[in-house]
């Protein structure tokens, strides 16, 4: 078909079925216009679908005025494309038939899997390993279809295709909830945009948004890839098809539902999916180079920012400078932009000078506000100066009422200078992006068919600057540290299981980082036992109850700090014993654990944890028992090297103490390093045994860091469960 | 004219003449249509202005086609209201002769005033005290005019109005910056918005945005009030007008630049205005019932949404529920209602039962999804059913692509249930907010001419709700308390002035607040008499320099803790004062401060501050020397209640340990609340002489509160700055 090249778009392919099929089967296909099983023949048609297009229902002869056969399999000729409409308890037999008929790639709209429960998952899970026996790609189940306007293929159910025809153009679409797709269409027409695919992913039985990415990757009508997502089913897949990306200098852009916790719970519900922590996924688009928007709007406006691939690297934070013909409008703009971390970029004594030249005044602030004294010759020397100027990194053009009657003023010359049609080398790699005022669709509409990311709302325009601020492609992948030495450490076995703090902490010891000197003795030690263990460890002393089923100790009364002598130590043993039978009668008591009372500047806590959605991740943040309270903390996927652990420690506002702040004494910093890079090392560990490590608190001092208090949990991988 | 009321809107008066002039002057009109000096006349004549227009330009006899006067002493007959377009250096003559000939009502589009800088600000100053002593009422300067559409008044400059006549309605506008009036204009219109009243208030040198929110109160046909704010100019005006306006049944909404620093300084730069705090300017607005919006489409879709009031008052955190026809176009929005505090609300068994009656299989979630069951029956079924339920405190009703192509499914049943024509007694007081999913321009505007909250954007949507949620109309008037007894504490003279330790200290004892114990010795007090103070009070000591000039003692190295003995007391005395000579030269060393080590359960920093927009403020958070790092503060207007002070713990996350936090020791919050009350009365003293007071650490024990250590900033009010 037109439109599609070769390559792994070639005839045949995965992705010539799957988006540019050249004969469709629809099986189950109704012939009631108000059923939606009509709508994929009605829309391949009045899309302009050139290809075959049959419809199979044994029930009828004919479909809308087009031969119907009973079985896929009583098809004269090949199909590329069957799309599955059937009862749920007909589509493996529907499957079994496009495999025997030699159909590449089915789609299945028919709903009744995953999402519905346990029955229906494991009804998927049945259709899944059937495709793959078969050899067939599946597209769903419970996916409402996709289209591809290059290629006139409207190959859906999605109602939003009763509309006009949308326009082609370089903007890919994948998307895990089927109705945002029609959303997302109907928006984007409306703004004059083009797309090249839109596909929504169902239930991802077998085809995932991260192989999805990877077919756009190479495919040439597109350009930028936006991902609507609920979950992660395939995180390594969609991390290696970004990367690819990237390279391939194709941005990847994800709206993803979960910021909140009760946005998390509403997608554990709606889609089956586990739940996994918001940050967690946040590191991953980071790591991954996919930069995440805030706002739907962003999600469709934001592609031309992003065309030039991330900003040089930079030391602070990213200069915004604007040029304006509304004080107000810029101001909305630039108010949430200093909220996105960007600061104003003050033009220099040099640039005012030369804009004097062309009769403009402008002061030493970020805002070149030339609401009286507009003319299109001024905004476009300024907007130009800004482009070749070194004291910003970013460029915001904004136009009031102009925009609406009299586009001449600001948005041509917005035109003239960043869009198509400019002089590439005067155009520069300096992002831009337009903020227009007024309700101004025409000029709208004008920015985007210029390739130039123009706003609705003022928000959408500092959501996108912010994403870009903090968009610097993947992280450099950094070789895989060696396996730290850990055998014999942690008990084999499987299940989930809890370590006791000694367990806990000789893990530590084994990954490197220092740990407080303890010793443990006996459930039942005399006071005398204790008193020599005392003696030998230096009073005070921390007294604690060891115990897998106490992960909380403080809370259980199984902590006593400050004990000064044997016959304290005694006492606060017997006291913490009788606390804990009365109120965990089930514990287990394996043992009495002597520490001395640790000081340092600050208390840190470290973690590492096995993310449902993402896999392994290192947490790094301000510790105490008041950790949970003021949740302030870095994240990034393990292993981290040394230079991403010293980025964490940058992100962390608590930590300001242990960098020096106010004259207070620095802490190691190079000692918290290292054990940031430690306890990541779990994360390459043969099996992954460890699915949760926390020091809390690891204490910084002036000279290194001590663990004093440690949890391990192990729930080693099952051996199927592969990435 | 039609439209316009009797009342304080009566003929003559100053609102009539201002809204809605029977004969208005243009000072300074022009013939030349390019120039923004012609546009008053055009738009009056093409918005259908019915009254007299009058042109006044000594150069012309005829301008656009209407007879022209030289001044407006010169025109026979009566004049409502002049609008003055001339050179700054001409403005006082044209207000003098509008006064001569009996003007009542003048704006000042000309510019060069206080938006200059001081020179200017002196020429507004004149300018301003002129108008007072002639009796004219002054809108602006650098004020770009007002539209009244119920009128057809557009006595404007906006090149907005070249659009078409905007259609009345209940929305009034009162904006700080001018081309936003034709920013919300442009989009109103574009959304079937009507307006009442909107007006640009340009410098305020006189007429206010408290003192038009005054009279829009008293309007027949404002519903609503809008404000677009830069800054605040007359907030006690402002409150007060709110505060009639709520005991109107009238909804005051403000959108307020200055969230972000970057934002605040473009403001200050803008506006030359004061640079208030933000979170002063939030406690301000929710003091005065008044809702502030994140968004700027929040502003002019929230409307509906509050025309019933506020939501009754309720223990814990609204509740939501929600239908929709599609389960992404949903998400988006309840993700972002969890970030706004809202709470999901779980339809009961009973309710699920109800519905299964019409068909409608309800799981036990906040979001009812209908996207594979949808009729018109099932839609109005379920969200009648939640309008009647006791589960839920307010209802979101989304639609997906039916919202574009086919209303009748989601829309219809919609307006039904909680449109104008629905039975008012069954819709009852529960707020519904609508958000379509698609591009639906013709439905969003159905739903907005039936009363009803729609919005286009799931962020607006969601920042419609949680600013709902917040709402609870003006704080209760409280009785002011008595002035509390500071004669003789504080130093009388002028200017600003920072008081010692000490002093700081002894202003707090007169407000009530238990201090730390402590005795002051001279400067080059000897360590004998050093000692003797410390037998006194009890070893180990905390030892200070007393200095005005070392206001924060900590860095300047004028603390020592810990102190043991008379000798080590000596010893730290003596490096102090070498520290400080050494480092600060100049300051003054007026005495050591011997205190008692004091211990607590938590550190709390106590506030009181004048901020310059909106007065004075009691702030409580955890306090400590990392307070700055971790802003985890209340703040609110003061004087403040008891009941305000409690309710200001309940929203500090840190305090959360004071409350009672994982069987931690409780807080003696009675104490607090009482130091909270305390401080505040300091509004209240005769003069307010105190511009900064600040306890921190205030240590909160199990049985009371101490202040260890304070600071406190004199500087009486210039008594011709009157409120």
């Amino acid at each position: 078909m037109a439109g599609t090249a070769p390559g792994d778009w070639a005839a045949g392919s995965l992705a010539q079925c799957l988006f540019a099929p050249r004969a469709v089967a629809l099986v189950g296909a109704s012939g009631d216009p108000a059923r939606a099983s009509a709508r994929p023949q009605r829309f391949l048609a009045a899309h302009g679908y050139t290809g075959r297009v049959v419809p199979v229902n044994p029930a009828r002869a004919e479909v809308l005025g087009a031969k119907a056969y009973p079985r896929v399999t009583d098809i004269d000729g090949p199909i590329d494309h069957a799309f599955v409409m059937t009862a749920t308890a007909q589509v493996e037999q529907a499957l079994r038939d496009c495999a025997a008929h030699g159909v590449p790639v089915v789609t299945v709209y028919s709903d009744g899997f995953a999402e519905t429960g346990p029955q229906g998952a494991a009804l998927q899970a049945r259709l899944a390993g059937l495709a793959r026996e078969l050899g067939v790609r599946l597209l769903g189940p419970n996916c409402i279809g996709l289209v591809n306007p290059v290629d006139r293929v409207a190959l859906t159910v999605n109602a939003a295709l009763k509309a006009d025809t949308p326009a082609p153009g370089p903007i890919a679409v994948v998307s895990q909830s089927g109705s945002m797709l029609g959303t997302l269409l109907s928006r984007g027409v409306a703004r004059g945009l083009g797309f090249s695919r839109m596909v929504s992913v169902g239930n991802e039985a077998d085809l995932g948004v991260g192989e999805l990415t990877d077919l756009l990757v190479d495919d040439p009508a597109t350009r930028t890839i936006l991902l609507f997502l609920e979950t992660l089913r395939d995180a390594p897949r969609l991390a290696r098809a970004a990367r690819r990306a990237h390279a391939a200098g194709k941005a990847v852009v994800a709206y993803k539902l979960g910021r909140s916790a009760l946005g998390a719970a509403l997608a554990v519900s709606h889609t089956g999916a586990l739940a996994g922590s918001d940050a967690a996924v946040d590191a991953f688009l980071r790591d991954a180079g996919i930069v995440r928007v805030e706002m739907l709007d962003t999600l469709l406006e934001i592609a031309p920012l992003l065309a030039r691939g991330p900003a040089p690297a930079r030391s602070g934070p990213m200069r915004g400078a604007v040029v304006t013909t509304t004080g107000g409008g810029a101001a909305m703009v630039v108010d949430r932009m200093g909220l996105q971390g960007l600061a104003p970029a003050v033009p220099t004594p040099a640039f005012c000078a030369a804009l004097a030249a062309h009769g403009v005044t402008v002061r030493e602030t970020p805002v070149i506000d030339l609401t009286m004294a507009a003319t299109p010759d001024r905004y476009r020397a300024v907007l130009q100066g800004l482009l070749d100027a070194d004291f910003c990194d970013a460029v915001l053009a904004v136009a009031g009422s102009s925009a609406q009657f009299e586009p001449r003023l600001a948005v041509e010359p917005i035109v003239a200078v960043a869009g198509r049609q400019a002089d590439p080398a005067r155009r520069g790699t300096k992002p831009v992006a337009v903020f227009l005022a007024p309700q101004a669709d025409a000029s709208l509409a004008l920015l985007a068919g210029e390739g130039i990311a123009a706003f609705r709302t003022p928000e959408a325009c500092a959501d996108a600057l912010g994403a870009f601020s903090r968009w610097t492609g993947p992280a450099p992948s950094a070789p895989t540290p060696a396996a730290p030495p850990c055998e014999g450490i942690l008990p084999a076995g499987p299940g989930r299981r809890v370590l006791d703090e000694q367990r806990s902490l000789a893990l530590f010891d084994a990954l490197g980082i220092p740990t407080v000197a303890r010793r443990v003795l006996p459930a039942d030690a005399d006071a005398a036992a204790i008193g020599r263990a005392g003696d030998a460890l230096g009073w005070p002393l921390a007294v604690k109850l060891l115990s897998p089923d106490l992960p909380h100790k403080t809370e259980a009364g199984a902590v006593t700090l400050g004990v000064a002598n044997a016959a304290q130590a005694a006492d606060a043993v017997r006291a913490m014993r009788d606390r804990v039978r009365t109120h965990r009668p089930d514990a287990r008591r394996e043992g009495v654990l002597l520490q001395p009372m640790v000081t340092g500047l600050l208390e840190v806590i470290l973690g590492y944890r096995e993310d449902p959605l993402v896999g392994p991740i290192v947490v790094v943040g301000v510790g105490g028992r008041l950790a949970e309270l003021h949740p302030d903390v870095a994240l990034r996927l393990a292993p981290v090297d040394a230079a991403q652990a010293r980025a964490m420690l940058d992100e962390v506002r608590g930590l300001a103490v242990v960098r020096g702040w106010r004259g207070l004494p620095r802490g190691d910093v190079d000692a918290l390093v290292a054990a940031i890079v430690a306890i990541g090392r779990l994360a390459v560990l043969p099996g992954q045994p460890v699915a949760e490590a926390e020091i809390n608190p690891l204490m910084v001092r002036a000279d290194g860091v001590v663990a004093v208090d440690g949890l391990v949990v192990l729930e080693p991988r099952d051996p199927d469960a592969g990435r």
